[in-house]
Formats: structure tokens, sequence, C-alpha cells
């Protein structure tokens, strides 16, 4: 019998993939430089000419028996090993390639972590705002999705709520540092509670609370802020990293998982992803792909326009009277909207050709996101649009 | 929690990557040329020239944001075309773009077949003996596999059994034509038999059974066999599709899926894939190995080394008194052990330096698997080791 849960999600409509559309069309009537989209999370920048260079000189000078052939089920040695090393040198934790699973961007990695840390049944936490697609990759692994309420003030966790959900049924606790839809970076001190929190609650459980940590823009961090690393809070730590916004490869799906060194169970948690993997005909991201990140993987596409964009969307935003909180990376700022129903919010914007994404989806009703990975030139051309928006129909 | 299903999945020792172990320890000990491999899948020819040249001008000529940019959901729109168009010309029947969804090989189609057209525990039957890895795709999407014993005389269907092994709980029926591990091709007779019983028994329980057609081997069809296409016979079936064996490019990981244009619920299956997809935070293959492989699909490696393998090994295995059913196609021969327990035989096998995977996990013991997809030079020299092995241990 057709599989009636993924029949039904046809069904459901994102509002993102939605106003990504409208502003396509819209874009066909008045001119793409006209549309001010910020609705995706596509990365705006290219791929360091070092990667292009990369592929095409494995094509040149690999075997091509090698380059294509199999790769292991758990990843390809040399791969794992760079990427291992890369974590170790940065991080000062002593990552071995036995801690690194190659995975299809921080999705796949977020989607094997789920299976290997949950069973059916059992609960994983995250914190509003958060990233819709958490939803899927969760519940359709069998795991129960529970979201703790927003810190509007701050966007870091609201502890006292955290605390009331955590119960002897939550597997995992899943975050995201720098944030998407908030921009925001969490705090040491945020860091440092909710591993004293999660420590606490394993040993009174006899079990351990595993921490995913969804790192795909760990290099967009701005001037002035610092990014603490996730892992060296807590043992019970899996990250779970994408090269997409990094290197500026959304399409070539790559990503890692890596597992705290010190993580109990953590080299068997890897291999059992290389199962995962292999009970979804999945079997390792390909090969060409796997070896072209590991050479290319201390360099970033260049990202300083996030941060230029951020500047002038921040300050236009702040003096037009939004409540905001300041992102400190990412490419995303998620302002309070003018009205209480910030879908009608995003609807009247639609009049300025301004396409901004509700924050309900993001599970933060009232507020609203935009993506700002798009060209300055246009982000300073937004501005007008904005400016009329806000005076006209909230008279700001 | 540790999720016990993955974890238990670790201890089960897979034969064929076991013996793949010996025989890369046994090369390091006497040197590769003399170990006569015969364990493995992974092919041994080069992919057409074409294909490294089309990465090269994608690398070269396309803009990398769009190059390496996101795909859509379902696939990039021209791949599909391409896909469809070759269907359609070569297999006559109506394909579109709309019939296709891309995949990691033939282990994600059919990963992503049976979730879309299964609900837990319902049932899908196959025939001994069948590819291990079908075992992992089924029951790890909550499905139920059921084995069919094996026609030994011919390896077609045993229709008999087959019959009484279907009931309401069968949601779809998985068969893989040139077979992995016999290489025999399925009769139009053994097709249209099975789509007949097919269409009797969908009416009888009032939903429709779906036959998952695994092609990997398509292309590799020896002289003198026609390989019927087996959705010109059944209208509810789904190909699953991989380049892996027909360019060489097993590491890239990239295949299809094919529902057949009169399928019912076709495109919704196809649509739902996109669904599946996301729930394992897949997503689609890598977009440059998508547009690769369409730009390619017209071509094949040089596969006629296979052919050549099977000619040698086949009447050498028929001299020496092997019961053996003669393959049209693939790179697989799955003869008749010299005694009744095909582990030992394999074993006394090792002895002379050969590799032979005993049949038992194929679900069909007392025989065995060879792999001829090595060199020429290797198989003829082989055979000195074959006349020893069984005149030595078997006296023939």
């Amino acid at each position: 019998m057709i599989a009636s849960n993924y029949k039904d999600m046809l069904q459901e409509k994102s509002v993102i993939r939605e106003l990504f559309g409208y502003a396509l069309n819209r874009a066909k009537e008045i001119g793409y430089e006209n549309v001010f989209d910020y609705s995706l999370g596509n990365p705006s920048v290219e791929p360091p000419e070092e990667f292009t260079q990369t592929l095409l000189r494995l094509l040149q000078e690999t075997d091509p028996m090698i380059l294509h052939g199999y790769s292991p089920t758990l990843g390809i040695p040399s791969v794992l090993e760079k990427v291992a090393r890369s974590l170790r040198d940065r991080f000062l934790l002593p990552y071995k390639a036995e801690h690194i699973f190659m995975t299809t961007g921080a999705a796949g990695a977020i989607a094997h972590a789920v299976r290997a840390v949950c069973t059916p049944g059992e609960e994983v936490i995250t914190f509003a705002p958060f990233f819709p697609e958490y939803r899927p990759y969760i519940t359709l692994s069998g795991a129960v999705l529970k979201v703790v309420p927003p810190d509007l003030s701050a966007f870091q966790i609201r502890f006292d709520l955290f605390e009331e959900m955590i119960t002897e049924k939550t597997a995992a606790v899943l975050i995201n540092t720098p944030n998407n839809p908030t921009g925001v970076v969490y705090s040491e001190d945020t860091l440092k509670k909710l591993a004293a929190i999660l420590t606490k609650r394993s040993k009174e459980y006899g079990h351990p609370i595993y921490l995913i940590s969804d790192e795909p823009y760990r290099e967009i961090v701005f001037q002035g802020v610092t990014a603490p690393y996730v892992s060296s809070y807590y043992k019970n730590s899996i990250v779970c990293y994408s090269f997409s916004k990094s290197l500026s490869l959304p399409g070539e799906r790559i990503g890692y998982i890596a597992v705290n060194p010190a993580c109990e169970q953590g080299e068997t948690i890897i291999q059992m992803c290389g199962q995962i993997s292999r009970g979804i005909g999945h079997n390792c991201p390909p090969s060409i792909i796997q070896l072209a990140v590991a050479e290319t993987i201390m360099l970033t596409s260049d990202l300083s326009v996030y941060e230029r964009n951020k500047n002038i969307l921040y300050h236009e935003l702040i003096s037009l009277g939004f409540s905001c909180v300041e992102p400190g990376g990412t490419f995303y700022i998620f302002p309070k909207a003018l009205e209480e129903d910030a879908n009608s919010f995003s609807l009247k914007a639609k009049k300025y050709d301004l396409c901004l994404v509700p924050g309900d989806s993001f599970g933060c009703p009232g507020y609203f996101r935009m993506a700002y990975c798009i060209d300055t030139e246009k982000v300073n051309r937004s501005l007008t649009a904005l400016r009329s928006f806000a005076k006209e129909e909230y008279n700001r």
C-alpha cells in the first residue's frame, strides 16, 4: 500500500518554498533585480577557485577506476583522516578517523545521528526558533520532536522550560549555533549550563543524553563574536557539519558527523552510521566529492558579504524601530514583525516586493526571517522598499 | 538510547566482505596477481573517456554557483528529461520527467521504492538466490522480506511456491534481471506469467501489488540473449537503475527510479520519493554527478570483457563436471558446489587461492558465486588453480 505518512507530506506547504516560488514568478513580471527575495538560505558567493582546481586535478591525474570506485562503508580512509586532523588542529580535541563519518550535508548527518542514538518513541528536544526540516529528520526516524519555547530576549535558551521538558525518554538534544533562523551564537555561558543539565540528567536517568550539534554555519561568524566549539563543553556530543555554506556547495550534498573522542560508544555510533547508510541504500557520499572537500577543508568561500549585509540590514531595522537581536553569524536575521500575525505582515510586505518568511514554521510566531545571502547592492536597494513598507503599513 | 537494531547489525559478518578482506591480505603475502579473487562485484573496466571529459567540461564551462547549487527536491529538470527520453527511445513507453527520480544507485532506488509502496508490517516477496543487501533495504523500512525458494533447474521462478506466498499483505515483489548472483536473464515467458499472477492477485485483494525491478545489470547482456524490458509486461512496475555497472561508477552513487508511465499513483510515488529523501536528509544526489550521467546516458563502458570471462569460466566449469546454468548477462556465475556444504567448499578453495562466495547468504545453500569482473588474463591463469582444486579435493 502507498505509505500514507510520505503521501500526506505532499499536502504540507513549505512557506519558504512558496515565497521563493512567488519571488521567481514576480521576477518574470518586474525583473529579477526588482524582487527583494530574502526567502531562501542559498549561498550567494562562489566556491573557492581551489575547489574547482582540485576537482580538475583529481579528474586529470587519478586512475578513474580508483577515483570512481566504491568507497569503503565508513568512508575513504584518507578523507576521514583529513577531516579528523582539521578538527584536531582547530579545536584541540583528539579526533581520529574512527570518529568521523561522511554524510550528505548536515541534513544527512542529523538524520543518521538521530537514528543512531534514539529508538522509536524516544524524544529529541530542540529549541525554538528552529530549522523546520528538523521535524522530518526526527519524526521519520520514529523519534518524537519536543520544542522548548523561545527565549525572545536573546535567542539563547529558556533553561527553566528546558528542565521541565527533559524526561527519562529524552535520548538527545539538538542545537544549532550559529543559528538558523536567528543568526545568534550560543554563548559560553549557555553551553556550560546546557552541559551541566545534560550531565546531571544523564546520571539521574542512567543513560547518556546525546547532544547533537548542527553546525553548517560554523565558519560564518562576525567580527567581535566568538563561537565556542560545542563539543568542548560536553563529552557526549555529536557534530553535524556541512560544506554547503563554508564552500558554497549546497547541491553537492557533502558534510560529516564527528563524534566527540570522549563520547560514550562514540566509535560504535560511527560504525552504526555505516549500517544506517546501508539501510537507506546510500553507502557513503560520492567518492570524488569526498576527495575534493578533504583537499580544501581548510578553505572557505569569501564569506565577508554576509557580514556586510548584516550590518546594513540590522542598522536599518533598528532605526525603523524593529525589535531585533543582532546576529553573531550565519546569513539570517530574525526580527519581530510589526504586527502580531507575521503571516499577515509577510503578505503585506509582498506589495513592496519584499519576500520575508513568517516565523511560524520555525516555532516562533510573530517574528520573521530574512536570509540575506544576496548581493549587497540589492540589500541596499531593498532599504527603500523596507522603509516604505514600514511607513505606509505601520506608520514607522 | 543507542538503537539496538543498527548496533546488532555490526555483529553480522558479510561473507563477501570477509572473503574480499582475506584476498587483500593474501595478496600481501603472495602478490596480487596470484590471488584469484572472485568475491566482489566491482566493475573492472574504466568509465568511458566521455564521462571524464563531460565532468571536465562542466567544471570549466559552467558557472560554479549553478553547477554546485541546490538541486530541486525532485531532481534537476534537464536531467530528468534526459533520463525519460533515453527510456522512451529505447523501450517505447511514454516516460516523462515526472516519472523519474534520481537516486544513489539502485540501492537508494530500492530503499526509496520500498518506503513509498509499503507500510510497516507489509510484505515484499523476492526470489532466491537474491542479493543479500535486499534484506537491510527492506527490513529497515519496516516491511517484511519473504523469499521464494529457488528454481534450481534454470533460476527462473518457482511459480507454484510464489503463488502460495502471495497474500493480502503483499505490497511489492522485487526482482533482479539480469540476476545477481546467477547471471540469468528472466525470459519473456517468466515475465508474462509473473505479470498475470500479479494482475490477478492485485484485483483479488483490491490494491496494486507493485513490481520493483532492480536493473543495475541491464546493459550487460551476452550475445544471443535478449533481456526483455520488465516494465513492458506489467503496468505497476518501478525500475531501479544504477550507473555503477554501465558506466563503471560504483563510488559515485548514482542511479534512478523510473515508474511505469501507466503505474497506479506513479507520479505520486515519484513525489513521495522527494519526501523520503528529505526525511533521510539526502535531498537528491550531487548536482555535478546528476548532470554528468545525464550527458553520457547513451554510453557504456566497454563491457565486452565480462562476456569473454563468462565464456572461459562457463566452459571450464562444465568440463570439470560442475552443474551450472549459463549466465545470459551480468558478471556473475552461480554453479553448484562439489559438496553439499558450500562453506566447506569455499574454505577448501582458499588453499588454491580461489575466492569463491558460498551461496548461503544469497538464500541458496550448496551453490557458490564467482564475480568474474577481473582481467581475462587472470581468469585464464585461475583455470589451473580451479582444475587442481576440483581434482585434488573432489577427484574431478
